[in-house]
């Protein structure tokens, strides 16, 4: 087998790791904790239907592969809850070094551009990073509120925290940010949140 | 909120389900089963990494979302295993119906969007479905060739019924379908599948 196939080929078997990491999120239904890799296989079919919303125009494309890869670099790094301040402080350096790592299995060309897209997406710049976002902010405020908001009673998370979270979203898409502040507004009458 | 957005998010919360549907492929390091939503992205990003090696030209985003979005279904429907012959009898109908109805969630115009995707990857006809389908064959057996054979050992699989599987390979990419085939060679040799 040649190189270049080789590589991708150990590349796509290693990131079968991400199936491991757990978020802070559960599932619907009040189920187990959800991994990384579904995910960002919820993040990127949610985008395709949702794209119309979007507030520029987006390589759909882009996006997809996008919300896919987002969170690969994980599987080393681990696992960082919106919501944990200290370990926000090193998530950047710890994700850095796993990029690097991980996306070197592959052809240059392809660690290239992997990387190209995860960078585009931390600098939360352009279209397609500011829909992917949107997406990563609501998937799991959605599966949230359907659990009566256990996660955020679970971490002592306020609603000026999820705000200041979800408001971003409204940079991706203005029609998407009404959801999500319709959730919010609805979880702190139920007295899921606390302002 | 309008109904087109609230049919969508109420089919995007339902597709959460597809996170409990489990495979017979157990993850890489004699990991637990593999549930459908892990499969479909990561066969997505297989696909995206892979394209080159399609026989055919393809729309990358096509063959994403089918990826994405073909085995949906089996939250209603169940898995049928490769190699359950008498499952695969009543496959057809059980998915049918649960098309119908969970994808009707949808408002009409992605109902039709994605009923015609699902049957475009069943039919294996199209340069993207024919690709499609070469990752869902691929993936389960880099997993379980990972795994030393173990899960055609756990069902009694025999190389005759996996080449009949992953011949069909070749019909998305003859490159791939060498990989797959060095793959099978490799685990006769071993004792792993029974000629």
């Amino acid at each position: 087998m040649d190189e270049r196939l080789r590589r991708q080929l150990d590349f796509i078997l290693e990131i079968d790791k991400e199936k491991n990491i757990f978020r802070q999120t559960h599932l619907s239904g009040g189920g187990r904790r959800e991994n990384d890799a579904e995910h960002a296989w919820h993040m990127a079919i949610m985008a395709y239907l949702l794209k119309d919303y979007a507030n520029e125009e987006v390589d759909i494309a882009k996006v997809m592969i996008m919300c896919l890869i987002h969170d690969i670099v994980e599987i080393e790094a681990g696992d960082t809850y919106a919501y944990d301040e200290e370990g926000l402080k090193t998530q950047k350096a710890r994700e850095d070094a796993a990029k690097e790592h991980l996306f070197g299995m592959l052809p240059d060309d392809q660690k290239a551009e992997m990387i190209a897209l995860f960078d585009e997406f931390e600098a939360y710049d352009t279209p397609e990073s500011k829909f992917a976002h949107a997406m990563d902010n609501l998937q799991p405020l959605m599966l949230n509120d359907s659990n009566g908001g256990g996660d955020w009673k679970a971490h002592g998370v306020s609603a000026k925290q999820v705000y200041s979270r979800q408001g971003k979203t409204a940079l991706g898409s203005r029609k998407l940010f009404e959801v999500a502040d319709g959730i919010i507004q609805e979880n702190i009458r139920k007295g899921n949140l606390d302002v």
